[in-house]
């Protein structure tokens, strides 16, 4: 039986590139890049390579990329990182965001922006509810549950406008974005995007697990979480990981590349699959947006479905597919985002996630629709 | 030339064996652990069967053990982690802790146990330092930089007597002990040690860089640093590595196999290298202790001479040894380990770290003996 690996969204195979990437650095090229000597300062070029190389892909300059050990991590030092020093202030964060970003802003005071019946941040509630206090705003591009893509350029206008108001002496508000699910499909060019702080995953894109990235422009402070000899400006304490930061490299390198054509081989197949879900099983109703869809996640509800059930189905004809966001430990609870957007707890129950890849194709997606219709009808 | 490699304390080549562990992990089994389907339950499972093999060195239980990314991270989760719920009390450290015990333990109120000439932590002050408010003790079983060795059950002996005196509702009275420079030379088992939490690192012991764990006695509160999805019984939030995760527990089951054996090679080579230095370079003085000292660590003083001077000409010969630690970043200031057992600053500056490794030969300390010969006289 062949299989079909349909959650993507969860976790990506490492391209056959970036294991090459990585080798050297396992047993070769293996020296701590603070040793002085000749070979130590070849660990530390190579490191320096890959920050260069993740800055350029995001418009940024080298020093403004700090490593971490995957994108939780980044989001914490992003989000922590910056309300250490204003603890009576306030962060911001939509409703659909990652547990990595709410879990930390949980912490300080913080507020949720609401987001409509398509996932997307209510731009008009948000100006609203940015006040003296808030210091940081934190949204996602890419929802990892519906994917559904956030107008970041038009959330930072409003920022900088808020901003302008409070004058130069006046509190930072600084804008945050978790892009885990972001580099294969999309332009992360930091000025584009208008972004202050910005978070990269490895592990989705199909690079090493617990590789990850946080852009900090130059001037927005930050307090480290991991302290110790000082490595990464101070901001990641810890011997650096060189043969994860040549793989986190190559793999944004090698998505920024194929970014444009597979977001086009993407759209078509989610096409193929939400017309193929219309005509087989016209009762399923697909989450997100239409319009505003990163082109490779399809959040399907199959009224009075299990979807647990549903997803076991599948799996035992070779389909890999997820109830929700993976990233919750096996948590029962029914998905915070789906809550967000105005399911029932009984709907997001009937829900799952389909998520595409580099090695999705039409007759996989014919085949799924086939043991959908099979088994759902 | 060849080279000869003596910063094993520093970083160590990621053993065939460990690669061999990892590769499933990076393309084929890359599935996310916490993902249903039967794929991600097989995923779980090496990390549950990596979790209970690093359990099994340390004479643990599977569920006290929780992975990092690194020893600095397992440090910090350790010290901020239980401090965080007693910020008003006090930790204590010895005077020659990693960079990344003290930095954490210097956010709360913290003491230093100093330590006598020789690098071993001086017990009976111990004793009087522990007062009603200190709720952790970090020390480390083996010194990075001069390879002093703590007797850690005895220290343990008198924080269980001083716990005792605080009966059983009274606060508690944690052992944490740094063990990254341990795993290939000492027994680690944790009721023999008498810790309540140990620090585990990959990178010294011949496995991946920033991969790490920090074993947590059942019973001990911690609070965790990263948020979010609540995987690692929800004190290390993030997708875990799997592959970091498999090749940690066969690099920590290798280095516990060979460790019998190896502390003897290392002794041997140790005593060469001291003899040589003795007969060749006389003025030259080994800091630490003599009895109590790793077996792969000889920290040397050669008087009036620039060790980062001699460092390079020693890299020129094809010899790469350490000014101090690799572990801070770039510093220029004379290490706190040195000047803990009563180095000046001057003296510091002409110490040298050598570290012996697995592929260290009788040849190799014969040849470092030689040039060093040479370039000092």
């Amino acid at each position: 039986m062949k299989t079909i690996y349909l959650d993507y969204a969860a976790a990506t195979p490492m391209d056959a590139k970036v294991t090459a990437a990585m080798q050297p650095y396992f047993s070769q090229k293996f020296h701590n890049p603070s040793s002085i000597y000749l070979a130590g300062r070849a660990a530390n070029r190579a490191l320096e390579d890959a920050r260069g190389s993740i800055a350029q892909n995001l418009g940024a300059k080298p020093a403004e990329i700090i490593f971490t050990a995957g994108a939780t991590e980044a989001n914490n030092l992003a989000i922590q990182g910056v309300m250490k020093d204003f603890p009576e202030c306030e962060v911001l964060v939509s409703t659909i965001e990652h547990e990595s970003v709410l879990a930390p802003a949980a912490i300080f005071n913080y507020h949720m922006v609401p987001v409509d019946s398509k996932g997307r941040v209510d731009l008009q509630k948000l100006e609203t509810m940015v006040s003296d206090k808030t210091v940081l705003v934190s949204i996602g591009l890419v929802n990892n549950e519906i994917g559904t893509v956030q107008a970041m350029p038009d959330i930072s206008k409003i920022l900088n406008k808020l901003r302008k108001l409070r004058g130069s002496k006046g509190r930072p508000l600084y804008l945050h974005s978790d892009c885990a699910q972001a580099p294969n499909y999309f332009d992360l060019h930091v000025s584009r995007l208008g972004v202050d702080l910005l978070t990269i995953n490895g592990g989705k894109i199909y690079g090493p697990k617990q590789s990850g990235a946080l852009y900090i422009r130059a001037g927005v402070q930050l307090q480290p979480l991991i302290l110790g000899g000082g490595q990464e400006s101070n901001l990641r304490s810890g011997t650096e990981n060189v043969a994860g930061a040549a793989g986190l490299a190559t793999a944004l390198s090698l998505a920024q590349k194929k970014r444009s054509d597979e977001a086009k081989r993407m759209a078509k197949l989610r096409q193929q699959f939400i017309a193929g879900l219309e005509k087989n099983i016209p009762v399923a109703i697909v989450n997100g947006s239409a319009k505003h869809s990163a082109p490779h996640i399809v959040s399907v509800t199959f009224p009075d479905v299990d979807n647990e059930r549903l997803m076991m189905e599948l799996d035992e004809r070779g389909i890999q597919v997820a109830t929700g966001s993976a990233c919750s430990a096996s948590s029962d609870e029914p998905s915070h985002v789906l809550s967000a957007i105005g399911l029932s707890d009984k709907t997001a129950h009937s829900t799952l996630r389909f998520s595409f890849g580099r090695a999705t194709s039409e007759a996989d997606i014919a085949q799924t629709l086939r043991i959908l219709r099979e088994l759902t009808s």
